[in-house]
């Protein structure tokens, strides 16, 4: 980090100390998983700066806006809506999970049968190592599955800027009501804290804001059909993770201009793998920053990643919210039939994520998929089971992983995969 | 039994074999857990009987009904109403899950990580051993926790006459119309199935004769207070057992009349355990049959169970349903009204659970509390951590369980309930 940000994390409550150990822990993890990378494309240097930068300048930022009267929200989820918080000249971020850091803290208000990605919600919040949260206005969870929406109960005493949001479970006219009806409730909430109204012209540049940054991201995607593949899959992926972070405008600049550059490399035939590289498609529960177990051990058993099947990646990005509309309620309404579209697993049925799979799987012309559920994790795990089905009778090679975020599990995991590209090399 | 229903069984397309094998070690354990208490009211013989017609005379019962034209609805969840189905003359069952039976065959379908009353269920219908699951004209599924939400999804593919139901996760409006329109959904799939429109005259005599049950049971559940305790943990749990299975009317007579029985007992101060025995509140997932592992520790390690905060148990029965109103429309919404009360731990944030549990502690004059999750159900487990704070902080002994439907910890149980039981003593 470029500047000296202990003052700042001292007024933002953290724990100086674990911070300190926490950032050492990601900075060297950061350098063996990204940084040894061959070949990597010259515009992940603006992301790796952003990485270098993500407790230190954008934190920052996030106080500045604060200090001009912007609120920061803070969220676990794609189903909250940044259109909504950018209408208020809200700040939209994700919060911290994804390591393996105070789960023993954790376990004290959850059961140990409890998720990798709640627990580490948990572990950041009781070890005060998470910027992002100590200075959010207000902290959205959100009933998605069983885990969170209990564990919210709990995370609620610990956290009083909590603001939870009801989800609904099926794809019927009562569940699009119920989730219209949250995202006014939410809309209230924000108005309240920002003390700003939502207005049609602030809606649509909220819109055209959040879409432009989809658009990009979907950019990104779809070069990554091309073989040799341009960029890796953990670099795609740590730019589906900046996503959550970065200033939106930013971020959409600077997504289109490593683009630009691998458009380029598609245009010379130059990869960062070798043509012929195995591919595969990673499907199944969110990797947040810094999740890189999978992606990393993937890629280095001789496979890249052509896509992820995933909220952080494309099911949290895919589909772009209509702007026509002269009201803020037919904007809602467009912001309802956008959200209602997420295949996530909480769903029942989500045949609409079984389609998905494979369409993708076409698409970037993958050779399997990977199919990866955190442990504990029902909805992804169980859903599984019929998303290998409907790969199988297609004659898509699939390998099914429950895993969570230590390291004890790398060296079977590695075998694993290792056997699954030999049978897709066979 | 007392006759051969194999060709019964043969014809609904059981497992014969299978099925014997199941019936001796249910009859098995029925002895050693049931048969052999001491001091056992009289009016136990109806509930035993029952139990050993549970699979034989029952089933004729049901199989009869259906030549006359009747439906059999089956399920697995107390926020199915009974009354609606009693209201187009159909007949109402639980459905066969709490046996550790077929296990490795429902893991071909779902994740080790299950809960054992998902996995159960999923193993009577693999095994063919399940005469309610066989003889059911519609099966219904509800979305409660993830695991079931999720696993009917599969579920569906071994069974066609699957009706899933979704639910709500808030005690708020959308919630309530969630709850609203998935009952007139299921209203439309009774009145499909049976050929019967629902009628005020037919609704209200079900209510009635639903709410005659609730006021029996709950008879029962007062006698309980009483120190000697006049009847059983054990028993008291299998009435409530049987609730779900037996013909309403008939079920409604003998509880009743095993309460006349008890109130006597009480008067002449006579009951299963010496005055003085430890009295414990079990709170927490329900015990279908044959799951007697719990409450059979804990009154053979000399104490008594004096009341079950489960959905076989005090949550799944109390509060009636209101019988004022002129049309099917006002009686429906007396229906929500009071299952929208219902406080399982798939509501977030649910208190009254908090309330109910410790309201029960006080009235049936409670030592202490057993709280009891299954292994793997997040839902029980993880509110199980708010509960144990709100009775620590009145002061009342909890002990925290998780479990599943094995033998396998019966040693480890017994210690840690064997401590408790000193500790409450102490």
């Amino acid at each position: 980090m470029s500047s000296d940000y202990t003052e700042m994390w001292r007024d933002l409550g953290l724990d100086i100390d674990a911070h300190n150990a926490l950032l050492n822990a990601l900075g060297e993890g950061y350098q063996q998983v990204f940084l040894s990378q061959k070949n990597r494309p010259a515009g992940m240097q603006y992301f790796d700066f952003v990485m270098s930068e993500v407790h230190g300048l954008r934190i920052k930022e996030l106080i500045d806006a604060k200090a001009e009267g912007r609120i920061i929200v803070g969220s676990f989820c794609v189903f909250v809506p940044e259109e909504l918080i950018l209408a208020v000249d809200g700040i939209s971020v994700g919060l911290c999970t994804g390591a393996d850091f105070g789960m023993d803290l954790a376990e004290k208000y959850l059961p140990r049968n409890t998720c990798s990605l709640i627990k580490s919600a948990f572990g950041f919040k009781l070890s005060k190592v998470c910027p992002y949260m100590e200075s959010s206005d207000i902290i959205v969870g959100e009933n998605t599955c069983d885990g969170k929406k209990k564990a919210y109960e709990e995370f609620g005493k610990l956290e009083k800027k909590l603001y939870v949001m009801d989800l609904p479970q099926t794809k019927s006219d009562s569940g699009k009501a119920l989730l219209r009806a949250e995202y006014k409730k939410f809309i209230q909430a924000l108005e309240e804290k920002s003390g700003r109204k939502i207005t049609v012209e602030s809606l649509k540049k909220a819109i055209s804001i959040v879409n432009n940054k989809r658009k990009a991201i979907h950019r990104l995607a779809q070069l990554r059909a091309a073989d040799p593949i341009p960029i890796s899959g953990l670099d795609a992926l740590l730019i589906n993770q900046v996503y959550f972070y970065d200033n939106p405008l930013r971020f959409t600049e600077s997504v289109n201009k490593i683009c630009d550059e691998l458009e380029e490399r598609i245009a010379r035939s130059e990869g960062v793998f070798p043509k012929g590289t195995p591919r595969l498609l990673v499907s199944g529960c969110p990797m947040a920053v810094p999740n890189w177990k999978l992606p990393f051990i993937i890629e280095q058993s001789g496979a890249t990643i052509v896509g992820e099947e995933s909220c952080v990646g494309e099911r949290g990005t895919r589909n772009e919210t209509d702007l026509t509309g002269s009201s803020v309620d037919e904007l809602l309404d467009n912001i309802v039939e956008r959200y209602f579209q997420i295949d996530c697993a909480i769903f029942t049925p989500n045949p609409d994520r079984k389609n998905h799979v494979k369409e993708m799987h076409k698409k970037y012309n993958a050779d399997g998929v990977i199919h990866y559920a955190l442990q504990f994790c029902q909805p992804y795990d169980i859903e599984s089971h019929g998303i290998e089905e409907v790969l199988e009778s297609e004659g898509i090679p699939v390998l099914n992983l429950v895993t969570d975020y230590s390291q004890e599990d790398v060296g079977q995991l590695s075998t694993r995969i290792e056997a699954f590209i030999e049978r897709i090399n066979g």
